[in-house]
């Protein structure tokens, strides 16, 4: 690598992030001497190994740690295995770490639904409907009582995530598209629940078990379709029944909604459990006169990365609950701000060296998980539903404390300006409910050509393919010039966010004439935010609905997906599932197997005549963008549409 | 490296194998000009990436891949994961692997059992006794009809793999020793189910989760214990009341059993199912007829790795099943006789590049399990327990039309002409059978320092520090010279009765005074065959009852574990659940963790602080042996021994 490249990669020609904020507060940093992602990237940079870049590379067993290299006649690991199972293998364990983690989500979930149900939380049935009619979807008797149902239900879901082959896979014959099912049980990748195929597959990533790129393929397939079905929408459906199914409002973001005068706890990872807890406490007049008490103008709560989203989707901005910071290369930034009393982690995104910024700043780190730890963390409280009022009475207390040190610190705050309005809280019914509850105005719309077609955007953020957010938010740009509506979540949602997109005005400036007039009608933006990565399954019930209410294959929808900035396991498992769903997905940065020619083609070129998906790669967001044109517009013709 | 290093590993001084068979077959291989595992090994220690072998290389993310390479200032990855915690990561990753692997051979198990409740298969409950012992240990009703009993035990066991921290450890509690219960709690690794731990650990590998070392750690442990009692050892139990308990009795080893006119099916991998089924089916005139009809003398089972071990210390040397080959090194060497019509596999090792030899030496490779896949393998009949007889059948089938094309082409046999006696199948009930059904005659020579103390070995097999087998031998060889009994499982364990080390003869030229003199009069060799790396369960209810009968914790005990050449991840689980039992446990090779200071000091010092066990690390083999038995020897005074 020359130097003048290292030069541009480190500092990506100066910035390392699209948002102001961030760059504000890296400086910060930079001058206070803390390592940082971003510093270490660039440092990373400088060594990485080329092997592992390209997905040849296997420290599995005693015999390795191995690499391939043709030219050098290491054509095979030592145990035997070709470059193409190794990398579909290496990627398959990433799959399985995301499953995993949706599925303990899930538990949490599940948990939490039974212990409501039981009165042993202080949270409620809030959308009984919702209840009722997910009851009806998977064959539970609706003349019940509310909480006996909900009880009944979260046994369900938990033991759907369990089932084994033999057993009923409920949730799929419930909610995946009609055509899809045969498709997948022609392919025999018709799942069992999610914890069944994560075994398969763990089993099958063991040394000299499964040596067929084709074969690891077809199980990350069939995991991925567990995923979705027998995990992630359980899990926020159970979410709205306890907190209210997402209805669109304006919220705040970025980190001007941090007030150094106040005593600010913040919640960060995916799981909303202690947030909503907290949220409901910092309400009452007792912890607000608390907070006063020590000096502060009050408690507020604010979201981080996907916890955050949960909160926002579902919570109106009041003096309590004040916004969103943005996603979690912001989570460094947002500690040295010097403002945030309790950093309360519950699962991933919580990075493992922020312990020095808690002491620079004066910042209390507590886990708020069974599987959160992190280097110098004091504070550890395990969630359990039937404890989480506590939790958040400890909290509050945590976080008040911490505001009383960092007064008697004096640290020092520094908070950027800006604040960004965005519409948060999309989901298929408040789509349904803009369209007057049917999704005909939908399909005349993109049957007239106004809307071209829907990309449902699920992603991270990462710094391989530039700065922070900048691939996700000039793809996006992109795609809605070319009258695309964007259906977004995860992390590369709260860049949206925080760049301004979600909003009514970013269609009169940003989107293509007929996109434009379908928002300016319907008052929504041009992208439109369904939540976290978590929500994938969400999004897809949209399209599932679209698909099944025009009677043809997802296959066959001028539709797309696209993770413009995937970093972590979560995200590939969700780029899987689109694959057997039968999307064309793009993703970027490209994954780990550009040494394995024939796994890159059956991923970008085989697949289509297997599940009718495909893998599209590329960095370049107007190149990707004119390729998911082409395709929507070939899919689009495809359906006699002009 | 050095040029004359390198040569030295490319051809471990001219040997790759402590076997004079496989050195045979390899000059064979590699006069056909066939790639293999042993050259394969000396090609890839030309390019091996030292990172990896030091455990800090991370693959897991886009901002990945990291290294840690504090001179070069990358002292953290991306993340800001520390070198300690991404070696335990990675450590945790490869214990995840195990125990799900060994949570798939035990569902399977109990499906097994509960199709044959059922009536479904071949099988029958073959040892009542040990059903009704098991379900009296586990609270099911023995009044009861024996299938209906088989049945409860079968879907108690399954449930137990599943339980949640918040239901009863049933199968702790019953097979646990008395003291560490209370140790596990005080450390609060007591564990759930397998399959709940497994999630657990795999959310937490995830990126930007779990990022403390000792937290990690802490959750290997408590997995390991869950894979030991919630898994193996009710996996081994069913194995027995399906098949048998195994006794003592003498068996054939090595490649001279194979002959080329014979109908050979090989059965491969460690779960006995279709092999069992295929024995009874072999027995019968009609099979037998059908050989011959086809030109050969007979049709013969033979046992590879851990499957053939598990048949073998059940079933008696007859006409039909012949012995067992040894470890999963030697299967390419098998394969190369020219003997083999079908190789059956159904978990690993099944190497991923024999489809070569498949085609050279005219063997037809058949998966006969739900997750074994290889390139170019043509039949795969994934296992049913209801469909087991038709599978055998099946297998016949395949094998005497295999026997006919190797006639065809005129296949040229080499057969070693090696075979080695041992006695296989020592079990607790057969031990304990052998002292009169009494632990005291083994604490009396204990005592009496006849024999010194007690070393388990479970293990596979590497080429990392030696040729084949070659640590494995000479350590145990070592071992037995001090006096110290060796109880082994798993490859090493097929090495050791290769070797010679599992007969009466082997006590009088190679043990100890005292150790011999114990030998002659019970009759036994110094090594006791204790079965697969599966029985890693059953050796330590063996210890277990040791305890328990005297009183004292398991690490006041006068035994060590060692695992002297480790390879696969099974392994690192079994390893890891020793260190969770308190006893001094020996690796090697050395694991991917010696970038990890912290690390490396919490499992080989400090542990003996938390756990009371500790990892001993060493590939000398006489070194090694001299601190297991300072350890001994420290144990015994501790316990008041001389």
């Amino acid at each position: 690598m020359s130097e003048k490249m290292l030069e541009e990669l480190e500092g990506f020609n100066g910035r390392v992030s699209y948002h102001d904020s961030v760059e504000e507060m890296v400086k910060r940093i930079r001058a206070d001497k803390l390592s940082n992602v971003f510093d270490r990237y660039a440092s990373q940079e400088k060594i990485r190994c080329s092997f592992c870049l390209k997905g040849v590379s296997c420290q599995l067993c005693s015999n390795g740690p191995c690499r391939i290299n043709e030219k050098g006649g290491q054509e095979k690991g030592v145990c035997g295995i070709d470059p193409n199972a190794m990398a579909m293998r290496n990627f398959l364990l990433k799959n399985i770490m995301g499953a995993g983690t949706y599925s303990h989500h899930a538990y949490e979930a599940f948990r939490t639904l039974k212990a409501t149900g039981e009165g042993k939380t202080p949270f409620k049935i809030t959308d009984v409907d919702k209840l009722k009619w997910m009851c009806e979807k998977v064959g539970i008797d609706t003349n019940q009582e509310v909480n006996k149902m909900a009880i009944d239900l979260a046994v369900l879901l938990e033991d759907q995530q369990k089932i084994d082959s033999e057993d009923k896979n409920v949730m799929v014959e419930a909610f995946a598209p009609k055509k899809r099912k045969e498709i997948w049980r022609k392919l025999a990748i018709y799942p069992a629940g999610t914890v069944h195929e994560e075994q398969n597959c763990v089993a099958s990533c063991l040394t000299n078990v499964d040596g067929s790129h084709v074969s690891l393929a077809m199980k990350a397939l069939r995991l991925g379709i567990a995923t979705i079905y027998n995990t992630q929408i359980g899990l926020e459906m159970v979410q709205d029944i306890l907190f209210g199914t997402p209805t669109p409002h304006e919220v705040n973001m970025d980190l001007g909604i941090m007030d150094p005068d106040y005593v600010n706890v913040v919640f960060n990872g995916h799981q909303p459990w202690p947030g909503v807890a907290t949220i409901l406490k910092a309400r009452t007049k007792e912890v607000q006169d608390m907070a006063k008490a020590a000096g502060a103008k009050g408690l507020r709560i604010v979201g981080s990365i996907e916890t955050g989203q949960e909160l926002l989707q579902r919570f109106e901005m009041d003096e309590v609950f004040v916004g969103h910071m943005g996603n979690w290369l912001t989570i460094e930034p947002l500690l040295a701000t010097g403002t945030v009393d309790v950093f309360a982690m519950e699962e991933n995104c919580s990075p493992p060296a922020i312990d020095m910024y808690a002491e620079k700043y004066q910042v209390t780190l507590v886990s708020v998980s069974t599987i959160i730890d992190l280097p110098g963390i004091e504070h550890k409280i395990p969630y359990e539903p039937s404890e989480v009022d506590k939790m958040a009475d400890k909290l509050i207390e945590l976080a008040i404390e911490n505001f009383k040190k960092r007064k008697e610190r004096k640290i020092e705050p520094l908070v950027p300006k800006k604040t960004q309005k965005a519409i948060a809280g999309f989901s298929t019914e408040a789509v349904l409910g803009a369209l007057g509850n049917k999704l005909d105005p939908l399909v005349d719309v993109i049957a007239a050509g106004k809307i071209k077609g829907v990309v449902a955007l699920a992603n991270c953020s990462t710094l391989r393919n530039g700065p922070q957010d900048s691939m996700t938010i000039n793809l996006t740009k992109e795609l809605i010039k070319r009258d695309i509506l964007v259906v977004s979540g995860g992390c590369g949602n709260h860049a949206l966010e925080v760049a301004g997109l979600c909003t009514v005005e970013a269609a009169n400036e940003m989107a293509g004439e007929g996109l434009k007039e379908v928002c300016n009608l319907l008052k929504i933006p041009p992208v439109l935010s369904f939540g976290t990565c978590t929500d994938t399954g969400r999004i897809s019930m949209l399209v599932t609905a679209l698909a099944d209410h025009l009677d043809v294959d997802v296959a066959d929808l001028p539709i797309a997906v696209t993770a413009p900035e995937w970093m972590e396991q979560k995200a590939t498992i969700d780029g899987i599932f689109a694959l057997a769903y039968g999307t064309y997905t793009h993703l970027s940065p490209t994954p780990f197997m550009t040494g394995a020619p024939q796994l890159v083609e059956l991923l970008t070129e085989k697949a289509k005549d297997v599940t009718g998906g495909k893998i599209a790669l590329g960095d370049n967001p107007i190149e990707v963008a004119e390729n998911i044109e082409a395709h929507i517009i070939a899919k689009r013709k495809g359906m006699g549409l002009s």
